[in-house]
């Protein structure tokens, strides 16, 4: 099977989402799912993401993949946030592709590319002021 | 315009992803964005999401799109955890999609639809165990 | 034994600072113990405490003292984010209670008594400004 | 004035606590500091915290108190910090003071002096089990 055929075959975000639609329907959780509820939720499922990295030097920082165990809390929390990401975005009716594709824009006039500082420049990465 | 066409016109997960890339890159922002520091990021664009909530009664919360003001942050904040978690997803070289998928695939296992507790049955999401 | 002579054996803020310096120190810790970890450390913590009450109503989040495990918990993870707040100050040599009296005092400024909105003026605590 | 007189003036958490509460009953806030509310915001300031330092360099972060600007913002954060932390502590009827006093116990069982890894062991604190 070649890459584009897998890419194929991966769900989409949309596909994704509606999965966790049923998922929390055929539970009967959807009283739970309140917009508060799951922002809170990612909140906490982002902690336990950066709970991984807390204590390690950026050097062990950037190579955690290359521990088994590690690998696969990264991969289980980015599931996490992604999840309640998206079940918050349900309930309060948010597309996110385009949200984050008007936030882009948004961006590039903001920064623009030429007065940009550089990462050299202080150490503070204008982002810092978002 | 029909629904199929505005899908087709939307950005995906991964063209986003790439658009941060090089976003970054033309800013020259890589040394910032390790997993260390993307991961603390996400925490705290995470917990800007929450403050708009955080002093909302659970009516309020459900209603916090009427507000246009409100809407807006709601759409910004969404944004940016989903660019810092795309960034992140980046920097450790995980696909989130598959990751979420192999996410629900272990939760529909783990939280069987039969046994699965009912809203009214103690107000503890089988959720919040993980 | 009279309430007086209780609260003089119960330990201070800053004999509490003081036993974590040297429970780190002891343990060799204080390399971990950087300004940046332990924000990091008190954000996850706090993601933690906020865990326990993530799903509960509001109702059931009022009497959470009354589940005796939940209880537990809750005193658990107050005193790891006052821990990790006490080393946080350590670290970058803050003292809490004078930033806490000056930070009341602005508070009391801004907040003027008069005009504070009440509870029913629409759900906007000023503090959410802040 | 001796440090000791010093000290007597400074105000004690106890009595920081109590400015809280009546800070709080004069605006009439009650009504928002539920548990809930209360855990949410000590999480979302304590992400108000670390934003500070979530692009700089362990160096930088470091030296984060010779910059007059980010002193103040991390005088201002602990505070808000230190603030939600007790008025949590009063919604929930928590002592701060005999909670950490008792988790220091048991960390002292927990991790014992000389089987502490040392900070070259391999770089995971022990605490990122907690």
């Amino acid at each position: 099977m070649n890459e584009r055929e897998t890419e194929d075959l991966a769900p989409t975000l949309e596909e994704l989402r509606q999965r966790l639609v049923d998922f929390a329907a055929a539970r009967r959780w959807e009283p739970f799912h309140t917009p508060k509820n799951l922002a809170a939720a990612l909140t906490v499922e982002a902690g336990e993401l950066l709970e991984i990295f807390q204590w390690l030097t950026p050097e062990q920082a950037s190579a955690v993949m290359a521990d088994p165990d590690r690998a696969h809390r990264v991969r289980d929390e980015v599931a996490d946030v992604l999840a309640y990401l998206l079940q918050f975005c349900t309930a309060v009716g948010v597309d996110p592709l385009p949200a984050l594709a008007a936030k882009i824009e948004r961006n590039e006039l903001r920064f623009p590319v030429p007065g940009a500082p550089a990462a050299g420049d202080g150490g503070v990465n204008p982002e810092g002021v978002s």
